[in-house]
Order: C-alpha cells, then structure tokens, then sequence
C-alpha cells in the first residue's frame, strides 16, 4: 500500500532527504543519515543470514549505544521486532526473558550481562558479542555482510519493538508496538515538544525503558540527531550537551540536582538545553521553557501507548491532574462491565487509537481481556473531571464490593493519605455477612490520638462517598510493600481479607 | 481496530475532553464542542434518512459555513463523504460534478448556486435548502433529526473528503481523502505551525480548496476553534481577528495588503495573529513568526497529497527551492520508466505516505496510471539536490524525446525564463529526422536584439544540459495560454510541434 509507512521507510527517506546530517552519536561514532542507513542494510543483512525474518525476535542486553537504534532500523527492515532488555536484571529474569522471547539473535554485552551464552536454552539463537574492546563480534560480523535480505513486505501495523513491562504480580508481559505506534506517537510528541528539523536529543535515560525510546524514535522520525550516552554520568553529560547543542534529554530530578552540582562552575555551556524550569542555578545554566510543556511535563503515560496516554499542558489550568488525552487517542473511564462512568467518578482507563500497543508476545489469553470491547484496558483508575480532563488516581489491581458497589482501594488510600497525619494506607475488603465485603484500611499514622479511627473516616467521608469510607481501620507502623505498591496477598492474610468479586 | 481512528472519533473525544470549549464560530453561531458532536449526530441522522451512507456523496454548493465543518464531521458518522464544490463555477461546471458525484444529499444556497434542483438529473438526490433567511431548510431539517444513524463501521482508510481538483486538460477529478490522510496531515501541520491546544484559525480562504481544509481539519484535530469567515471582507477579517483572537489565518499577499490597508489607523488589534512577516506596516500589526516556518511558509503541494508534500522551512537553507518532505511522507524523482534519476537531473516527483489520496473518484483508469509501482506520480516535476532537499521545476504535462535524451519543456522554460529579457516561455518539440523531436522555444522578449536567438540558446546551455537547449526559437507577442499553463496544443499547431513520445 503506498500509504504503508515503517521506520525503514523514514530512515531511506532521510538518507535522500538529509544524506549528510548526523543522526546518532555515541562516543566515537558520528553517522551520517546516509551512513545509518547503509549500515543498517549490512546489518538487516547479518540478521537475516543469522536466521532471522519477519516476527524474529532480536534481544539486546547491554547498556545504551547507537547499537540500539541500528538494531531497530534493521529490524524494521526485515519484519523482525527489537527487544533491549533491562540489562540489570538477575540472571533468572534474563532466562525468563530468553525463554520466553525465543529470540534469533542476542546482543549481549558479557561486562554487564548476568546471562552468558552457556546458560541460554540450546534453541539454535545466534549470540553476538558486544563489547568496546578487541573481543567485540558486532562490527565484525555487520561489516561481512552483503546488505542482502529478502524484500519481504512489512507492514507498518507489524510489531519493531518489544518492551517487557513491570509485573506487579507474577510474570512480566512483552507490549508490542508497531511501526504505526511508534510513528503516530512520536508525531505527537513531536507536537508537544517541538521537536522539529534538526532537533538534537540525548539518549540520558535508559533505552530500555519506552521514556526515552519514545524522544529516540521521534527524534529519528524528524531527521534529528540522537545522542547516546552509555549510562547517566553528569560530568559526561555536561560534555555531549554543550558539544551536540543537545535540545532535549531525558532527566529527572535526581539528575538535574547532579548535573546542577556538577556544572556549579558554569564549565559547561548547557543553554541549548530547553526544559523545564526547577531550581533557579538550573534555570540560568539552561533555556527555561516557559509554554504549557514548560510548566509541566508530565501525564499518565504506559509502555503499553507507547509512551504518554495524556498530556497535563493539554489542559494545565484544568480541573483534572493528568490534562487531555494525546490528539490521536481515544480515552472512556468505565466500570468493571465496560459502561461508562458519569464525570467526577472513579473507573477503569480504557483507551483507542493509533499508537496503542498491537497487543502482548505470546499472551493470547492476556490480549482477549485487555482488549475486550475494542478498547485497550489501562489496569490503572481515573476521573474525567467536569471540564473533561483527567485525573490518574492509581492502579486499579484489585476491587471491593460492598453493598453492591465497586470500591477501588486506590481511590480510598488516596482520600486517607490527603489527611496530614497518614504517612502510608492500604486498603483491603473483608468478608461481610451483610455487605458482602466490608472496607478496611491499614495505616500509618505519625501521631495517634484516641479520636484517630472516628476522625480518619469522617475525613474520608468529607472526600468521597459514603460508601467507600473505612468501617474500621489498623494501625500499624509499616506498610508491607511489593516494589511500588502495598502487598495486598500479605495484608489479606495479616487482616482478614477476603470475599472479593470474582476469587 | 482498536488502533483505529476516524474524525468522528476525534470530534467524539473532544467532546469527552474539552466539551465546552469552541469548535466553530460563524456569526451568531458559537458551538462548543459539545454542542458540535450533538449536532453532528443530528446531521448524521437527517442524512441516513436521506438515503445517504456508507460512500454516500454528499455535495455542498454554498459559500463557507460551519455548516462545512458540522457535514464534514456528519459524513465521518456515517462513512459518506463531503465534496465542498467551487460555487463560483458555471451552471455546465456545477452539472458535470453532480452528475459525476451522483450525491445522495445536496446543500445548495441559491444566492450563489447557478444551478438549482430542477436542473439536476432525476436522481432522486435530496436538495436541501441553505440560506440565512426563514426559507433556510437546513437548521429545521437538522433539528427533526432523531440523530438516528446506522453503526456501520467506519474505517479510517475510508475516504471523508472528495476535492476536485484542476484539470489542465480535459475534466476535472474528484481526490478522494479519507480519515487517516486528513488526520496524518493535520498531524505534520500541527509540528510545523504550532497548532496546539487552545489554537484559534480563521477559516478566510475557500473551504472548497485544499489550503484552508488542511488548517480545518488540523484546528478541528487538535482541539482548535474555526472562526469561519464566509467570503474574504478585509473589514470583517479584523474584526473577527480581534474578538476571537484568532492565532492563525489563510492569507495570500493580496489579502495581506487589504489588511494592511483597512487596519492602517490600527482600529483592529491583531497581535495574537502568528505571521509569516511580509511590509512593515504588517509586521508591526500581527506578531511577525521568526521561526523557519515565518521565514518561508510555502512548499510544494497538491490536493492529492492533503496539503503540503514538502515544506521549505525543512531545509530553508538548503540548495533546493521546495525544503525536504513532510516526515510522514517519501518521495522520489523518476524517469518515465520509475527508475531513480541521479540527484540533481529532473525527474517525476512521486510519493508514498501517510497522507496520501486514496485514488480519484470513480476513475479507475487513472488510479492505475497514477499509482503504477506502489507510488504516486505527482505529474509533477522536481530535482533532488545534493545536499537532499527538493526544487519543485514545473508540472510535467507533456515530454520531449530528441536523440534518446528526455526533455521537459519545464525546465527549458524555466531556464529560459532566467533571462531578464524573457517575459514568457513555452517550448515544444518539433519532429526531426535525425534525432526524433528537437526543442523548439516560443517566446516573449523585451527588447530583440540581432543576436537574440543565438545569445539565448547559449543561455540555456549555460544552466542545463546542452541536449535540452532549443534548436530554433520563435519570438511573439503572447504565449497561448489555458489557466496558468501554456496551450501546448495551440503551439504546436502554431508552431509545427509534433512527434511526441507515446503519441
């Protein structure tokens, strides 16, 4: 279809259109358009006598490099689907990884990989050592190759890459994004972040993660130049940013403070940086953006959209805290069968549009339920406010029933942790005779007064319906937790849990 | 789809997102865009009634209106498609389209309309009434509508847009747009003009012509208000600038000046209009745009691609005239056997991408012709340039076949026209026994000198190859022209052309 477009198209039509601007950087390497794209053919071409083809997986552990984005291109142009690991993970992750993903070829980089070859199931997959040093396989085998790899049609609905997302109980999930998805995507991105002819992007955060892949793949898309570095160092970042004019980057607080520290001198030129405003030492060393983006980057964002779902400068002066969906998205808050949910109240996030994830690798049962009704469901709680922007309350995990009503816990633990004496909340449901399930909390309290359970749920009370408040509540001094989020298994079973919908 | 998006979907987000901000204004009209989706449900059902569905033509004879954008979006609905028609064009003009289009529904305004339904063949079309006096049809037919219509799937590669586009010869053919190319191209045109939440457009250009629709459907996709101006009036332009803030306009240089002129006691604010600068005396009135893009607003373009196919500010300081290709599009510069000519040499400009025509309406023989090899042929030609930008040369109309060598008169003529004594060029091709055809120029000069012939076929031979300069040269007081182009058949009757490749 001559409306098709893939990331292999974008990149052969850099090469004719901007032949000589530069478009990845990464220690010593400076590539040209017109060299990316060769390279990227000798590599399609390695790939392909390696035995991969359209829907192989290509798997890289190792840490940030133009070899990434070489990995991609060349993916694009054989059909195959990209998947940079998180390289710090244990030895057991990455075999999960490996067996799950069954990829053709690995990319591994023996000084920070957990896994070796040796430990990898014998499914016939080609290992390629990636390295800095003499004992590196990659440009070897890249450069014997003849560029030749089969014209197979690809289309831009096929999936390029392929990022495991957090598991908040049991396995991780592989989201497959299309050529389409991570077009569309960064075109929006693009919208919002002016990134435009001859923006210049520093590759700070990790590739394996969809935050700064999503500025990479807009930055490709746009003929811009990206700007690998290995992993964050401030000294290092200091450098690329004044020598590459960088314009963008991936950095948060934490990073800002070291590069604050870092640059206390005025050593660095950093003014080609646009960003947000944060400290006023960081304000002068770089150009304040001062549009809607400026004054707030953030929204609620998933791997699986390919990056961000909505925009809070879409709607900074608004009701909601997460703005307005992305312009080609669709975004409905529904109950838990599917109908909508009037304004003001909580439901599920479920989402259209052409830069979702084309579903999860070898997840069909995963897919049917995720994508029931054609809509794409978040796992995550939100408000569409009156003005019809958006709040993200939480994760959804797990609901109570009480009365009949559906009672999210995030919603709850938000309305207890708005109370200044509440440090951590939890909230489960234990069975009730009368109710069904009854709503309880566990909290913790940084001064505990006789009145405390009484005045914590009338406090709730004043916040959300009556419903949904707390009929009892414990107290305790920690929370227990499981990564980000409180383990609800272990606070069923210390508390008395149970009786929820469905179990 | 889930990843599926149509303008009803977007319009339908809208009113999710942003239900009360303003979609269209339009005299006494202001609809937000709640009131815009409701409305256009209404429309959407008055029209199923009508007979009108999936594929339906519905055909609009009237000045612009909102009535444009709220039929645009009601076709969406229903998978019909809206062809706004010149309504300037004669009585046998506006018969050839209806009886080409064979509409299901026609809006008519007979104020400007020289045809009326009793003209019309007997198709059993509806003509509905539009005016803005009480014999108006259109607002009571919305208002019975039950906004009743059937769920049929849309899909996005479904057209949504029918333009009629020039025909230099011959009959004009109606460009079919569908969903994903409008929204692909307001896409592209919301990174290069910063049309972002909150953007304000003044719709002051025809809405039958591709240059205003493409801001439309931008403004109406990002969330925009259109502020439609029913026919250029520089008083009410001013007034409509300052009272709705309007960020964006369709100005050509003429209007520029009347502006200019009727604001030149500054009784009109229009600071919040983002211009391209142009006199002085503009400059100071509009905020004057130091972007690339308010260097050079133009490119090159064509309705058949949705807009803009290339933008100068993509390469403002490029060797080409015409910039680089819009990022969700490729091109290429062939020889009429599709095969790449090298850079620098002209050639065919074809294309792919995201916001290409989906074909012309029921003409087969030219989607095939047209879209030979997957791409398609602009009829237009261009020269790549080596550092990769583009220069548009001329459209391609006709070719000249001397020794084996392919020679546009295009670029003869253009060569010719560098001469400051050359007012007007056209060059043909004359059969020849030796070499086929050889190059024949007609031309206009201000001052003929004995030495004229001779000089000027030295100054062509200066600037293009020698193969392509004329052999002999006549000189006359006006070139025969049909619209903007030459009238190649009367020259060459005139002239003794002949012995055309193909003929």
């Amino acid at each position: 279809m001559y409306t098709e477009l893939t990331l292999a198209d974008i990149v052969r039509e850099h090469r004719r259109s901007r032949p000589h601007r530069t478009a990845v950087v990464d220690g010593k390497w400076h590539l040209t358009y017109g060299e990316f794209d060769a390279r990227t053919d000798l590599l399609a071409g390695a790939l392909a006598v390696a035995g991969a083809g359209h829907g192989s997986r290509i798997l890289w552990i190792g840490e940030n490099s133009y070899r990434v984005l070489e990995l991609l291109v060349a993916a694009a142009k054989i059909g195959a689907i990209l998947c940079p690991a998180n390289w710090r993970q244990s030895a057991d992750e990455l075999r999960f990884i490996v067996a799950d993903l069954e990829p053709a070829v690995v990319l591994w980089d023996p000084s920070v990989s957990s896994i070796e070859p040796e430990s990898a199931p014998e499914d016939g997959s080609r290992w390629v050592r990636c390295t800095e040093s003499e004992d590196d396989e990659y440009e070897s085998w890249l450069s014997s190759s003849s560029a030749q790899y089969p014209a197979e049609e690809v289309e831009e609905r096929d999936p390029v890459l392929l990022l495991y997302t957090a598991a908040f109980d049991g396995r991780p999930n592989g989201a497959l994004l299309s050529h389409r998805a991570l077009i569309a995507h960064g075109a929006v991105l693009a919208i919002q972040r002016q990134i435009e002819e001859g923006f210049v992007f520093l590759d700070s955060g990790p590739m394996f993660h969809v935050g700064t892949m999503m500025f990479a793949t807009a930055t490709l898309m746009t003929g811009g130049t990206n700007v690998v570095l290995r992993r964050f160092d401030p000294e290092i970042a200091c450098e690329l940013i004044e020598r590459e004019r960088c314009q963008g980057a991936m950095l948060f607080p934490a990073m800002i403070s070291q590069l604050v520290e870092t640059n206390s001198e005025g050593r660095y030129d950093l003014s080609s940086l646009r960003f947000a405003p944060a400290d006023p030492a960081w304000n002068t060393m770089v150009t304040a953006d001062t549009s809607p983006w400026g004054r707030s980057e953030y929204g609620y964002g998933q791997t699986e959209v390919a990056g961000m779902l909505t925009y809070h400068a879409l709607g900074i002066d608004g009701q909601g805290s997460h703005g307005r969906p992305s312009p080609l998205t669709q975004v409905r808050i529904v109950d838990p069968e599917d109908r909508d949910v009037p304004d003001g109240q909580v439901g599920e996030i479920v989402a259209r549009g052409s830069h979702l994830l084309s579903g999860y690798f070898n997840r069909p049962e995963l897919d049917t339920e995720k994508f029931r009704g054609g809509w794409y469901h978040t796992g995550d709680l939100g408000r569409r406010e009156a003005d019809g922007t958006l709040s993200f309350i939480g994760p959804k995990l797990r609901m109570i029933k009480s009365g009949g009503e559906n009672i999210y816990p995030a919603e709850v633990e938000r309305a207890l942790l708005a109370h200044p004496d509440i440090s951590a909340a939890a909230v489960i449901g234990r069975p009730d005779d009368d109710w069904g399930q009854a709503v309880h909390a566990v909290v913790v309290i940084r001064a505990k007064s006789e009145e405390a359970e009484p005045d914590l749920i009338a406090h709730v009370r004043r916040l959300i319906a009556s419903y949904k408040k707390p009929r009892s509540i414990d107290f305790v001094d920690a929370i227990p937790m499981r990564g980000f989020v409180p383990d609800y298994d272990a606070l069923d079973s210390g508390f008395g849990g149970g009786g929820y919908p469905g179990s």
